[in-house]
């Protein structure tokens, strides 16, 4: 491969991001405010003990000590630089693969780093939509890492923002991010997960449950209940909310129950004619998908992966709290449940 | 949430359907006769047991007695009045969930019947489209009242019927309407399939199965074979069969051997132009979609899941008898099997 | 069925192509050069020991010797004439289903040949894209064989070659043809993968892991490590390379690391829109699916089945060795990984 020359960026406008952990997203124009620019976002890779279900420990790796990594979002045709750092605490080495970005392996071939190195990527972000990006060390590593919790999702929107299935622009009251994972933590013969002293001595066992492609936990954000309760997510009649969600491995099927998709880039790829009217939507493992909505009925939504079984019983279920009046003309209780003369 | 005025629908016609049992459908009309009406639908929960296939015995939970729950017909824009009925011989609370609904949980925050009540939901069809519609009473009660066969369909046909890619309005000849569950049935120690005194008794285990997410059995309407030999499905060359195709759960890949998906809106949902000419669709588990074939040779055609263990080992088959004559120019079998002289 | 008269195809060119084993595929004309022709092919069923990865070995069954069978290339409204041969050497019946055909559950009906026979059968390929073809020899044999490795992939190209999302041609400079299958080979009671004297003697075996649905094998080419190292696949940058990808029986999520699906035919069916800059995408069990990408960037790239476990642990990845200049304007790595000073 011949040396190439640096590319000379100098003329163009730095702007530095602060990651914010998920389900939120940092503070971005929908609209592209001018010409393309450098974006600059600073990650720390955090190695950690997560409890992700009451008594099932997982030994986590993370991307900013959040399981996902937090979104990222620029505008198409803006650069991403990215200082990645890997604390000497941590016991792993650890990259980043952009699904994003093009060639060096999406950016995990010149950002291997050791505990205690950093390295700074930057790539172009061609093409609009969102996109996974997750560790990738190598070998084994790979598949390991990801189902450890190291993926997260970068949002490159259109330079003029997001456009309907008839090319109007759209745009979006709230966005969440919602990253769905899986888990593979051993149980020992009684059946009780087994806890681990650390990363490294959680590894074998690990791998031999996930070599069976069963997993012990599916959630949204982390860990069982991490988007239910005090942690619901929030929204109002009427606003428009973009999901997007993530699995960095296995697919899965996102549905808002009592709600709809509207407009759905089932593939999260803003060039396409998103789907309309959509009950349910397929997110392939190792993809990023966006779905928006706009709320019509006050109440709690529980968005689902609708496996019902993953949703409810290992664990990917996180609720929508909305606020408005309620609409009978779209549903009415005619006659409430009443005990039948028989 | 303020309390909302009832809404005023004395205006409208109503008309009640008998429901039918699948794969079989309700007369309808394919374009609607005029303006919105109420279309009033009566369904009563059935607990039994069900021997899906030769020993294999499910304690199972249905919609008027039948695997899958009966396909409702209604247009776009008509209000859907359904009369819940939990008779009192049954053990267990049940709702309905639409994923056709706006608000309300699809309707299950208003319709959880105890055994010996009844309820009545009423709610207005907007989007058009093929949608489950499934039990839901809460916590883990969802999953296995799902996997027990509350499952169904109801299709949203646009005001002015289907269209095809370019806009052209389509008709069906026929429609069939195909549900796929999987069970998940316990077994014992030697491996035999277990048998429970009731649907209650049958919990803990099952509960244990189904969070292996592998199944002991995916079939079509209910059983292994329901739609073969005697039950098959039937057709006439030159006629265009609409097959409806529903999976409450888990995800789904029809085919049709020796025939195709002329028009497949894999997702169900109208408004999106639909794709062409597909070998094998994919349905999202906890969605419904639709396939519109035109038959062009006669001969008996095997409807499968294209997991073929699924299909042939697991149940997921069904057959369509399609009379007619054959076409030498679409097929020739230009040699028959014969001996090679060595 | 009434008795059809021959069709006359007497006025037809005729044209024989010999079949070249995947990842590579024979010579074939982008645009039809004129009218329809009849293409013939020949293929011998092969059923031998294979070797899927160090020590796991798998009575395999082929189509001509190779897991996946061999890509077949006409254009739409060809007619297709196959010599099918099963050789006295072999055990069992085999046939072949073309998803492309129509009627006579694809060919399967008309091709069931025993050991010793041959047959020929037509078909008229009215449809353009990728179609799976397979073994479908009734009942358990149809899983079996397929999982067994009889899977491989026709592409009917439009007579005019392909188009872009907005109707303007395209053209690739290469193709690869990569068959995904899945294999379960059991294991004793120690954890090693046991051998088999013979096809036969492996199906008992087999066909109970087979109906836990879990693979222990997931591979491209037929064994780990079919398309890496010296046996990767090559391109240049600023080559458009249509990779086309099968999977007889099990969904998959092809990705390219680094790189993108420029244009993706998800379903491989050629009337419909591609879709555009996917990161990864979906392939149904049961079909084949294809998508073409400009590389801008050298390099080694994996394509992978992006369930990384599937991907890395069970075997399903390729390479492709990249030549070409770096392009620092789409990727630099700013900073190469340097320790931090605390
Ligand atoms: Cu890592
Ligand atoms: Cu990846
Ligand atoms: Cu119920
Ligand atoms: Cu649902
Ligand atoms: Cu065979
Ligand atoms: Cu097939
Ligand atoms: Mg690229
Ligand atoms: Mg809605
Ligand atoms: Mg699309
Ligand atoms: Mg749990
Ligand atoms: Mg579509
Ligand atoms: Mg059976
Ligand atoms: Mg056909
Ligand atoms: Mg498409
Ligand atoms: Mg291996």
């Amino acid at each position: 491969t011949p040396v190439a020359a640096p590319a000379d960026l100098s003329k163009l406008k730095r702007i530095k991001r602060e990651l914010v952990a998920p389900p939120f997203v940092h503070e971005h124009e929908q609209v592209a405010p001018g010409d393309p620019r450098i974006v600059e976002f600073e990650m720390e890779i955090v190695e950690k003990e997560i409890e992700v279900d009451r008594g099932a420990y997982l030994q986590g790796m993370t991307f900013n000590g959040s399981i996902p990594g937090p979104m990222m979002v620029v505008h198409q045709d803006d650069y991403v630089e990215l200082t990645l750092i890997n604390p000497a605490r941590n016991m792993l080495q650890h990259n980043v693969d952009f699904h994003a970005a093009t060639g060096g392996l999406g950016g995990g071939a010149l950002t291997l780093v050791n505990p205690g190195e950093k390295t700074v990527l930057r790539f172009k972000a061609t093409r609009s939509g969102t996109f996974v990006y997750h560790c990738a060390p190598g070998g084994p590593m790979i598949p390991w890492h990801v189902a450890a919790g190291m993926v997260g999702t970068i949002m490159v929107l259109p330079r003029e923002g997001l456009s309907d299935h008839k090319g109007r622009p759209v745009t979006y009251d709230r966005v969440y991010y919602i990253g769905e994972n899986e888990f593979y933590i051993p149980k020992d013969e009684k059946g009780n997960y087994k806890r681990y002293a650390d990363v490294g001595e959680s590894y074998p066992d690990t791998e031999e449950v996930m070599n069976g492609l069963i997993p012990s936990h599916v959630v949204f954000n982390g860990a069982v209940g991490a988007l239910t309760g005090d942690k619901a997510l929030t929204a109002k009649v009427g606003e428009k909310v973009l999901f997007v969600h993530s699995q960095g491995n296995r697919d899965t099927r996102p549905h808002l129950i009592g709600g709809h998709g509207d407009l759905v880039w089932e593939h999260g790829k803003f060039s396409n004619v998103p789907d309309r009217d959509l009950e349910t939507w397929f997110i392939r493992g190792g993809s990023a998908g966006a779905a928006l909505y706009e709320f019509l009925q006050p109440g709690l939504y529980a968005y689902v992966n609708h496996n019902l079984i993953e949703a409810v019983n290992l664990g990917a279920t996180a609720h929508v709290k909305v606020e408005g009046a309620w609409n009978n003309d779209l549903m009415e209780q005619v006659v409430a449940p009443t005990e039948m003369i028989s």
